[in-house]
């Protein structure tokens, strides 16, 4: 065991103090891992699109203060009482959704959504006793996603915890503790694309490039970028994106332009930039007869998709997922070995690398649509 | 070769002068088929929901005069010029939707919707001259769905006949050329319980309890049956339905009815009332993670489905389809030797039955949601 287990740490993170707000690193006190519980040493965390719509607040229920980042890499530091599974010293990556191993949904082989531990963008607690295990001189604050990954010492429950390979490089995989892995998983386990197919992928920051990849590993025809950000357009070819369309461009819906271009629409369409109007014209720039749309992008509380009936019943098919449907526990580290074995590629996803104390340039960097993931080095 | 061969044929047809009012039985002319058509004898025919919606017109693009009725059983009189599929004599199902055998649909193993004769609710015309055959002193009246069954002769394109086994008895196996195999195969093709599953059916007349009796095909371990008429409730019984709910009998919304009565959504649903709130119902009441709701009911002009994008997110998956995706040509001859086998039971569809010169009682029927299929002998 550490020197630290069974205490309290004190050490940096950064605050969300107020709703759209640069970020505040703070000195903060981590309390010690409860049953089914392990701290986290974080050393190499990204920024990933939903921190954003949290942290803006913007028709989500707003938690203040609280510590974002999900998408991440570390060590195990200490385990709680009773925690057999995993050690110190263990190489992890925490995950924002969970495997409890005993629901329904783990049980099943179609769903990742665990009862127990499934992503829960309102809670800021734990689930063991329902506090946080942050505070800053007695004053609680809060958690997200069951990450809290902006904080050099974090507590994760231990189904939200996926033991890695030791040899895989912490400041490069930790971005398939999110992104990737989603976009990635959106097209291969559920568009799932047969060879020579067409793809459209709505949204070009890292989740649907990694989407676009799954369409290329899948041996699609053609892989159709849709972005409003013209700046997306060029690093998209190393992703193996054939054709771009901006929505604004046009006048028609872009679905039109879509379907005009492929002769009746894509054979699957992947969903990763959030608009609610992305969602319906990724559904419906899809083939009648045999299409599927796949939805990733988190929607605003007030979103609405909305659709003629008349569409579906012209055999399109149209399903959303969480994590590109990958059981965290159970599935990715063997994603990571793909990785390993230089079937995937993620250092192509990382355009800027910031130290930690340079976290707000992430934002930045994300709200101006420049690059794809900025790895923010905690001991940087 | 018949002696009426090549000619004019004089006979009687149920015609839709004006929409929503009865339809009036008028000797009509009937036109030789012309190249790929065949001119069908109709024995018997059957009324859909699909004739009621578009002889009412409300919201529809009307075409009258018109002749309807799609749900038939008939034999072939003549074939036009060039013809080699069908000779005089061949027992047919005519069918609402086609199968040209060469258009990419036709040859994907996915799609049922034949770019050249796919279901088209606005034409009253045939495909080969744009001219419909039937006439009443050189007037035309126009055809539906390609079948207008709801007279002693039509005239069908070859792509839209399906030739069964000549031991079928026609005035059962009528109903298999619409309504039973498009809920059947809603369930068995497109929805595909797995044994156990639960499974919710949304509108039961004839194609929903045909979806139901595939739901039991499929050993679902139960199947919620949905109308808003309580007449259909008894009748349910004897297809399976094994729970029944009325949303008119709650304060809440029948997705949440279910839901709660699932614990957390059945596996499956199938929509088969043509109403748009019912599809979102029946899209909202499948489980998270695994669910799948498929709409089969036609919806008006202006329907719009509506719901939350973050209900797809939590991995439900909505699809839709006609004639429950089979190939009407291929597929549809299966179907009745199902009924041969007797693996399908029909008889239990068949409620009424009426001479041709009763028809409007068949609407009557339907419009006061009594029975199921009311079965119209041409030569009653
Ligand atoms: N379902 C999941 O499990 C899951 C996991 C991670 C991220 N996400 C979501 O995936 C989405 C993408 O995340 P990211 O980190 O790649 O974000 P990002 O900001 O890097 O990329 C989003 C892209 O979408 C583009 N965009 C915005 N509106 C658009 C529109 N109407 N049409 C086309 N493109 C549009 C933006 O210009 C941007 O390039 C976010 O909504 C995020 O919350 C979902
Ligand atoms: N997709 C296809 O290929 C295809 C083929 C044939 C028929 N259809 C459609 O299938 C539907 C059913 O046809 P049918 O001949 O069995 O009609 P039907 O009138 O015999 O049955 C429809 C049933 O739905 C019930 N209903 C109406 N609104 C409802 C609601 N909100 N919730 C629950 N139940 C409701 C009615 O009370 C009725 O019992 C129609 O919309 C028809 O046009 C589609
Ligand atoms: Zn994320
Ligand atoms: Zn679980
Ligand atoms: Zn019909
Ligand atoms: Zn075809």
């Amino acid at each position: 065991m550490s020197s630290t287990a069974g205490q309290v740490i004190r050490c940096k993170a950064a605050v969300a103090w107020e709703a759209g707000k640069p970020l505040v690193i703070e000195e903060v006190e981590v309390a010690p891992p409860q049953a089914n519980e392990v701290r986290l040493k974080i050393l190499f965390t990204a920024l990933c699109h939903t921190d954003i719509y949290f942290w803006e607040a913007k028709g989500q229920t707003p938690l203040f203060p609280r510590i974002y980042g999900h998408e991440a890499g570390g060590i195990v530091e200490s385990v709680g009482p009773g925690v057999t599974a995993f050690q110190p010293g263990d190489h992890v990556l925490p995950v924002f959704t969970g495997e409890c191993r005993e629901c329904r949904h783990c049980k099943s082989e179609e769903s990742n959504l665990c009862d127990l531990l499934r992503i829960n963008t309102d809670r800021g607690v734990m689930l063991t006793d329902g506090k946080p295990r942050f505070s800053i001189k007695g004053k609680p604050i809060y958690h997200f996603l069951g990450g809290s990954t902006f904080s050099e010492y974090t507590v994760c429950h231990v189904g939200t915890v996926a033991k890695i390979n030791p040899a895989a490089p912490l400041d490069k995989v930790c971005i398939l503790s999110c992104g990737m892995s989603t976009g990635l998983g959106a097209t291969l386990n559920v568009a799932k694309p047969k060879k020579g197919q067409t793809v459209a992928v709505f949204g070009l920051g890292a989740v649907g490039l990694a989407a676009a990849e799954g369409a290329r590993l899948s041996g699609a025809s053609r892989i159709i970028g849709v972005d409003l950000n013209p700046k997306r357009f060029n690093g998209a070819k190393n992703f193996g994106v054939t054709d771009f369309v901006n929505p604004k461009d046009y006048d028609k819906p872009v679905q039109q332009v879509i379907v005009e271009m492929t002769d009746g629409g894509v054979d699957r369409s992947v969903e990763c930039s959030g608009n609610p109007q992305a969602m319906i014209s990724a559904f419906e720039c899809v083939h009648d007869g045999w299409g599927v749309a796949v939805i990733v992008g988190i929607p605003g509380k007030d979103a609405e998709f909305k659709t003629h009936p008349m569409k579906f019943l012209h055999e399109r098919t149209l399903k959303g997922t969480f994590f590109g449907n990958y059981k965290p526990l159970t599935d990715l580290p063997g994603v990571v070995e793909k990785y390993m074995n230089k079937e995937l590629e993620v250092e192509k996803f990382i355009t800027h690398s910031v130290p930690f104390s340079e976290i707000n340039k992430s934002f930045d960097y994300m709200l101006n649509g420049e690059g794809l993931r900025c790895i923010i080095r905690m001991e940087g």
